[in-house]
């Protein structure tokens, strides 16, 4: 194979209660990452880098999350002077806190393992992709390259030793994404949070996020609405996005199970249990975000359960 | 029927990953509670109580855990002028971390409503058991009481809704439980606590509590085990248990799952996958507990599904 092209979907973490272990995907938007050989000059060149609006990404392999990852990838191959030239189409904003980053480290790792022959399992090359988006975001984190990778709910026991798990998703679950035209950068994200939380908000927490689990086991939706509660993250983040608790409340008012905020905002998901109320609720959010004077973009999705998919 | 008598099991709350919001019951000890019509007077009358040592409980039924939870449903009920005997025969210490207030509380609840013809279902029970617990405790939580009156491991998502959820059991999951000759008070316990958890403490916790809840419906014991650690609140109470980090040490050595504290100790508990396991794991604590001195009881027990049982 000559050329290798691979869609990487956009990503939910945290999903309002597993603040940096729990994420899934979603259908749309996503990346694109093009591998190809070049036998032109040694080592790997990034060629192209589309779809980035008025932004700039760098070329240089060392800077750029996809460059990264698929270099890392390429020394534990001990292929490093084979010649590749990656090109990132970038097909949703950044800063969305829908995984930007994360879709193109995750499709990077991908397409340059199909390139050279799929050496690698689909698990083996989450190690490299969280290395690449480290370099995006600071930490070495896997909530949102996780389920770009491999697809579905998946939660993260330890970041540090990348323990991850595959969910159950309840059949009728659908999620609304609601992406209003605010940009906030991961690094600031974490910067209102307070480095503490009182022990009583974490007892709060840590019950809605077993039951959240438990009603994934059990394919308890209204159990499920009753644990999608965030008093740690929201409470603080909220702050970030215009017109948030207005949206929310829309969210819920149409029927939505919970709604919180997607990653590090600004983006506000929905989860409901039919694609119905999801486009009816993902539409009266954003018609929230209007009266904010906030255009947004909606996009409405059933768990993505693939992942990264070879085109 | 004249007289029911009931026992009521021992529980370990908090299990290492869910502070407040976890419990499971074992088969021993426990509390024995005797309800019986008296025509010589009306209303409720504590009329014994036994195996308290050295130790004093009060007989005012308002200021008695079974007493009051007995009242509060017979209140319910409508059926305060009943004359009512209530017999207390506590068969485990006070000051534990093995719920002996709960069960006695729930033994309580599930011989008067017995003893009436049964009008309330067990669940229904929970309220009028929580509320005895409470005059003991200070605070309105389940973690004791849950699965002491129904068995098995529970989730509570909130104590102020006593919201429960019965969580699967592994095959051969068997409880080692060493009860320390040390009294710790649940108050004392708890005034240990710093009132503030940091935020990457509690991300720990909250990665290890999912994945324990996913070990379970899983039935995924390698995972049980590497989710069993306790970031918030064992590093704090330990310092109140003579020995403890030895006692855990061996523990694991021997082949336990995980090792923690029992509620709000001294009592410490050890999850292992098999009877023979547990029996080993528990006798080297038992003599790690006597290389510092002291004495302790150990009991060995699957998990108790059927919690407090008519005699």
């Amino acid at each position: 194979m000559q050329e290798v092209r691979v869609f990487a979907p956009a990503t939910v973490a945290n999903v309002a209660v597993g603040f940096d272990i729990l994420g899934f995907a979603i259908n749309r938007p996503g990346d694109e990452i093009v591998a190809r050989f070049n036998p032109d000059h040694p080592g790997l060149v990034i060629t192209a880098i589309t779809g980035t609006g008025d932004k700039v990404l760098p070329y240089a392999v060392e800077e750029n999350t996809a460059g990264v990852a698929a270099q890392r990838l390429l020394e534990h191959l001990g292929q490093t002077e084979l010649g590749i030239d990656l090109e990132i189409h970038k097909r949703m904003p950044f800063g969305s806190g829908l995984g930007s980053s994360a879709a193109s480290a995750a499709g990077a790792v991908v397409a340059v393992n199909e390139l050279l022959g799929a050496p690698l399992s689909r698990e083996s090359l989450l190690y490299f992709a969280v290395l690449g988006e480290e370099v995006a975001d600071g930490s070495f984190h896997a909530d949102n390259v996780a389920p770009c990778l491999v697809g579905g709910i998946t939660l993260i026991r330890s970041n540090d030793s990348l323990d991850i798990h595959h969910l159950p998703v309840p059949g009728n679950l659908q999620v609304a994404v609601v992406h209003p035209d605010i940009e906030i950068l991961t690094r600031d994200a974490r910067a209102v949070l307070s480095d503490q939380v009182s022990l009583k908000t974490a007892i709060l927490q840590m019950g809605s996020l077993a039951s959240f689990i438990t009603a994934l086991y059990t394919n308890d939706l209204p159990l499920l609405g009753r644990s999608l509660h965030d008093y740690i993250v929201e409470p603080q983040r909220k702050q970030l996005i215009k017109g948030f608790d207005e949206v929310k409340q829309v969210a819920l008012q149409r029927g939505a199970l919970g709604c919180s905020i997607s990653g590090a905002g600004p983006s506000v998901f929905a989860l409901c249990d039919s694609g119905y109320l999801a486009q009816a609720a993902g539409q009266a959010m954003q018609e929230a975000f209007a009266r904010h004077g906030v255009s947004s973009q909606l996009y409405v999705s059933p768990i993505n359960q693939e992942g990264v998919v070879i085109l």
